[in-house]
């Protein structure tokens, strides 16, 4: 149904001239552009590009397209990096409990939803071995205890490196990752279960009752070292009524996770995000 | 189109019964009930009750009504109130220097959607006279500096009394209210420029464009002492994308603002908000 | 965490006193009344009224609450019927070869979202088999051929009734049931993949598409003989646009599909929903 | 705060290296692109561009822009136009009594929101003249009678020309323009009162409380010959409840009419809608 496409992602300095440069190079090796988006941000004085083309009658060598891109981005003085449709990314899901986003994604994965394949669940709980198992995935139970964490993480990016993962989503891992951790891999998507900024933190569901609020919301965010502070891709709200106890709006915001983290992940996968200075840019 | 009717409010510890002793007092006395909801908050162990019913037929003369309530209340160990749909109520609304909830206010109840009357709107600037007066209300114009605040706010309150005023509408006033000013007239309704408790304070949209969130809203609350954590009636939320700059975003929220603020104020005015416990039940 | 309740639904010719006839009925047995809901619809003269009691401490036995509740409701002139919250439904899934709904459901079900018992899954094609029978569910495939229906019916009858099945929820299922089958077993819950009245009948995403609307939907509804234009339960809908293709129109159908069925359903299963006239009163 | 801007729209048959040489047209012409969008419709094998710089600095001089794009088109074997962002679209509003829209568009001109001069309003009813003077319109009653149409409509496009009119907005004009006035003027956008395709034609909100809808809506489109079948531009939706009678569709539906004009109004006047084949392109 769809063809294979290269997608291009640079990031660079604004100045005139540079949709024409791109797209003039994407032309110039008989690449016929599917999709092409643009963003100045003016006041960083930056300008973001996302070019998708077919790969048939594409003139360079698939091992020689990035190289080339590299090369350039790098004459408009800034970074650029491309990716095939066509190369399902290998992707872990990092669990607790909870079960519902993990369901959810290796449905969506296997409806061919989502462009990735899931060979790894990884969880400092047992409990949800046999649902990752039921969908193909190894499941590693990796305890974290308060005095264990450096040593569990670790374990993790070994197992990551081990299965060649290039994301990590985290479907409701009810740790934080550390520093270190995120230095080694840093491509992490997480699901919080409020719509940030308001209850950043622990137990978001409990304070939006005490609080009062008509609409609850999840957010999907890159992971940063700031907790609950990274680049937002997608947010979801749902009303909620003064009839609604704390289960009821757990019982809501669920619903809310499942469509923000999968909306996000599906535009993730297919590169129509851009991160920049702590935001993201959404090509969709 | 609609039959004048009688509102009772009652709020009292939770017990077996209150349901049928309620009703019972309206049946007894010829009411004919057209709404009625009632709501148990069990951590609380409170039990609140909305009924409204017809006048036509009801055996209590009208001014017989506020007593009888008062009484029923009490021998629930609550508090109750009574209201009557076609006592229209007067409102005065505050505005600064914008005008698009101003207008909206005043253009709703020309239209009859806002049952209450505006005999006067008070600024601490003079921009709005004119809009003010167009539609038939009384402009005061009270300056609000750093050193004359006080002084203001003591002017404020005598204008409102003069005009015998029940309710003060922030329509986008810029300026908080004293503890004092809201010790002498409790009865306020704000609108906030954010998805609270997410960019309390000020600018909330030059903040949530720092965030980079991608929803952003507005909510209508009660307003105390403690600044945007006022009991919540409404809240709204429109999506915003990279391409929304600043000015994008104070564009979309004007209309989440007037929107909010209008269905807050109609459920206020109906008398379908019940607070309680810094929080509200929203009978709708 | 949730006691076990008495819900009685009337639908009675409309009259004063009636509020607190219902409650006080409920109050003379003893039962403490936990919601209560009434709606008057003014044109039709009628009156409807959901009441929930506590069971614990209730005066009548259990068995002896359906027979009072029918007297009662005929004292009024009307209809009534009482659930128990603690009897969970018992409820076939129809399917075809669609799985999103039915995983869901099951999901929801086990998640205790859904207070139901899923004990059978009938479809017309095999191929949800396993997924039927890992939540525990027995799987029965009836081919419905076009000469074969009536046949087929009757089996499907047959085994509902050998299920004591109540409810029938058509998950996703592409055959339109008969008048015959429809007054033998008249409670069936479908999801129509449009934003009814639009799109009624056949490939409502490609005629969405087709039209260049800008929003998709989805509709839950009481099955009639009138195809589609049953009593309407829930609707959802979602932003499309241009780039999205009748695929993409799909895939953000299937949310919506997923959503408005399980609120409906929900919604159903607490006796929430009351039919009348064609349309339904939802106390939520 | 922005800067004038030159706006093309290109459709023209797809084929590789289009997005390069429209966008290298812009930059040999020394243009600085500040938004490209594009989008190919594989099924119909149309391409359609909408590309916006800068035009300070920009080679060509203003008077020779339209042609030089039209010969652009036409190499490309399509269609072209070209917009300034700083010539306000000169727009007659048509309404009947009801002012809803009327005072809400008149508004956000006033306020900067929607880049239009609107020297004109027309009507069927002489109730808003004091309304569309206050805005600084003049207004022109034109009565229009089941014998007088034809003759109505022969003088409204005299006033249209007499203005120099581009655009016409039907603002709640209850009348429907007959083939012989849209084929001389057929730039005409139209509020419909429902979620279109559902309640075409007369009294939707009537039709919508009889079915027992859920959610209502208004779409806002471009009009032509088939009522209320043109090209959608915007949709939205809000919920209802069996509680709404139809007084209450039609209030919270006059939000939503609102809404849905005024974006559907404003993305057409920054020439981000691209009409074809009866469907539209909204690059927002």
């Amino acid at each position: 149904m769809s063809v294979p496409t290269a997608i291009l992602q640079v990031i660079c300095p604004d100045r005139p001239g540079l949709v024409s440069e791109l797209s003039g190079w994407v032309a110039a090796n008989g690449g016929n552009i599917r999709h092409a988006d643009h963003h100045t941000d003016a006041g960083a004085g930056l300008f973001l590009s996302r070019i998708e083309w077919q790969l048939e009658g594409f003139g360079l060598p698939r091992e020689a397209v990035a190289p080339a891109v590299t090369a350039l981005a790098e004459r408009l003085g800034g970074d650029g990096q491309v990716h095939f449709s066509d190369a399902a990314a290998r992707v872990a899901i990092f669990v607790s409990k909870q079960d519902h986003c993990l369901v959810d994604l290796l449905w969506r994965t296997r409806a061919g939803e989502l462009p990735m394949q899931v060979p790894l669940v990884i969880s400092n709980h047992p409990d949800l071995q046999a649902l990752a198992e039921d969908f193909g995935a190894r499941f590693v139970h990796l305890p974290v205890l308060p005095d264990s964490k450096q040593e569990a993480e670790r374990a993790q990016l070994q197992v990551l490196e081990d299965h060649g993962i290039e994301l990590v989503v985290l479907a409701k891992y009810m740790q934080v990752l550390s520093p270190d951790f995120l230095a080694s891999f840093p491509a992490v998507i997480n699901i919080h279960h409020s719509f940030l900024p308001a209850f950043k933190g622990a137990q978001p569901y409990h304070r939006a009752w005490e609080r009062g609020v008509k609409l609850i919301g999840a957010t999907a965010h890159y992971v940063t070292e700031d907790l609950d502070g990274g680049p937002i891709i997608e947010q979801a709200t749902v009303p909620v009524s003064h009839r609604d106890d704390v289960e009821d709006l757990i019982r809501k915001g669920r619903d809310m996770e499942r469509l923000a983290l999968a909306r996000a992940l599906r535009l993730h996968l297919r590169r129509q995000v851009m991160v920049y200075r702590g935001r993201t840019a959404v090509f969709s």
